[in-house]
């Protein structure tokens, strides 16, 4: 008995899951058209807002159900500000952990632990802010512990974006870099009912508080399945190193039969609406970085329709994340926590919509195992 | 703009959830038939398992397919006894945290922490054990550190359910409290597509590790509308305190147009064939405060009968859950807890079961909100 043999024989029948299709809620936070490329937040489309709003609106968009006014962000601003603090009982927590675990895990690990501490009663928008801005202040202390490094306070004049690239690097950040992120954040705040998103309306429908729903989400968007490879993109790029090899490497890698990264996706048939703008967002953040990411994607698309015309598949989102977020500083390992302090904030605005009407969300299983076995006690076997 | 009211805004419409009769996956590990009332493991009636099954061999039979044989019982034990021991990183994140934060929340921080820095690549059997034999370690070393006590090692002469009642007390405990709590662990190991089990499922079909997707499951089971109430059984059998007061009581709770706690199921429309198991396993365990339960039980049944005819209500699994859980001397906090300490069996084998034959588990939102809203930026809002 090896648990590794044992352990396959359990499940031979053919799964139907997925709920590919199924609708499992009604939602007004965000509407995606796989078929015409169209992403939008709450009846505003994705262009409009990656190229004029800050996240902290989108926040406040998915919170509230509409842009805010000057005044109403300022006050969420300084909501926010009095929020991003971290505990000291959160920075044990991070500083007993080893320095090599996964960010995921450590983010996993200190949204739980500060979840116990801070979180009671009912989900609500208080309790998003105040989750959604530990993000950055929780991954920027990690980060800074595991090379040696003191956490840092936030900086009060630094907004979300800059301010995590302030905790992580202890610099004010290029204005460019600030931008592109902020993009970034903007653009992957919510995206329907993805697999983490609904993860944390499964938690929540149980009643369940919101932090741990939130950190059952972080958890699914771990999985590479989901939100996990954005750095193999990078892994992708830096092996192939400079465009005159481009052509060369991605064809092996076809020829072995290799799945090249960061093209196609479950719901979109077309181009990714965010890949188009985190194109250019990438073009701006680092200009030479971007040559060879579009060199490579160029090449990618193009053999791609050459060996593999039916399939149509294009630059999905994960692509142009990888380069933007190289181009802004972070290391490969931060690329799906970043992803995280993003979409935390259509997580928990997916929560309070689950919850305001709310029905447990318990499906059933086909039960496909043998019905009526012989039961021998443990001296007879 | 408050948070509470504007939260509330965001969403009018019906929701549709519930994936009420939506079948997620096909299972081998257990059938729940709720006409009928019947649960079965892999093909074994609960009845027979209840009474004369260890917790270690209904979490071999979950995992590998079949009832074990003595020797691989005997080799699971010993794999379990090098397992069940408490890191000193994980120590550590449980005596940072405030000593009154719940229990599940303790937990899920535990699990998370000890996951961060022990579970790599795709799950498998060794890790379910390992996952699995902690959490009584864990849940007993937060219960003895916020009484102020030390955490016990295990014990190496006792299995899973009787060495969690000496780690949390200190003493080896009474042959019946200890029958009684292992037929409660092997009653609550399983039951199908229940709204953690789900949550762990769909957080495996990322392709994330198991850490995450049982972190995620204990997040669930928290919530009061799925493992969340037992506790406010024991309140009420508190709260009525002699049988003489009982139907008093519950005509007064009846009146006021409260929910009586542990009567009713989704799933059953009869008895739940668990309830009738830990009845006759709280009778033996403690005598004395059965009576009163069994009184409130009967008198509850009697008024829910001619209050609520058409409702068909039964006494469900949480009734006998509190009273047994009560019984071998557990606090009503440790309730959920120790529900998770025997369903993260079935946990663990529903997501090695997902990951066999996987496919991402994402389902549909139905979006309901606005279309084609005129973006204005901010300096003109």
């Amino acid at each position: 008995m090896t648990a590794e043999t044992s352990g396959t024989t359990s499940t031979t029948e053919q799964n139907r899951g997925g709920l590919e299709g199924v609708v499992a809620a009604t939602t007004v936070l965000s509407k995606i058209e796989g078929t015409t490329g169209k992403l939008i937040y709450r009846g505003y489309n994705i262009h409009d807002l990656a190229r004029s709003t800050s996240f902290e609106e989108i926040a406040y968009l998915l919170w509230y159900g509409k842009l805010p006014t000057k005044m109403e962000l300022v006050d969420l601003k300084v909501q926010m500000l009095e929020e991003r603090t971290l505990p000291t009982e959160v920075l044990q927590v991070l500083n007993d952990l080893p320095s090599t675990i996964a960010p995921m895990d450590a983010l996993r690990t200190a949204v739980s632990a500060w979840g116990a501490m801070s979180v009671e009663g009912k989900p609500g928008i208080d309790q998003a802010i105040a989750l959604t801005v530990r993000f950055p202040v929780f991954l920027a202390a990690f980060h800074r512990l595991r090379n040696g490094l003191e956490p840092l306070e936030s900086h009060p004049e630094l907004d979300y974006a800059a301010n995590y690239l302030y905790l992580l690097s202890g610099q004010i950040p290029k204005e460019e870099h600030v931008k592109a992120l902020n993009a970034y954040l903007v653009l992957l705040a919510d995206h329907g009912m993805n697999a983490s998103t609904f993860t944390a309306r499964v938690v929540a429908s149980t009643e369940s508080d919101i932090a741990s729903a939130v950190v059952a989400a972080v958890g699914a968007l771990k999985g590479p399945l989901h939100g996990g490879a954005p750095s193999k993109v990078q892994d992708m790029l830096e092996a192939i190193g400079t465009q005159d090899r481009a052509e060369g490497w991605l064809r092996d890698a076809l020829a072995r039969g290799e799945r090249l990264m960061g093209f196609g996706h479950r719901v979109y048939k077309t181009e990714d609406p965010r890949a188009e703008e985190l194109r250019e967002l990438a073009r701006l953040a680092d200009p030479q970085a971007f040559a060879l990411a579009r060199r490579v994607e160029e090449l990618a698309l193009a053999l791609l329709q050459e060996q593999k015309p039916g399939r149509h598949l294009y630059t999905n989102v994960e692509f142009y994340s990888a380069v933007l977020l190289a181009s802004v500083g972070l290391p490969g390992d931060l690329f799906t926590p970043t992803f995280a302090a993003s979409r935390v904030a259509g997580w928990t605005a997916h929560i309070l919509e689950q919850i305001n009407n709310n029905r447990l969300i318990r499906p059933e299983a086909e039960y496909t195992g043998p019905t009526e076995m012989h039961f021998v006690p443990l001296g007879e076997r």
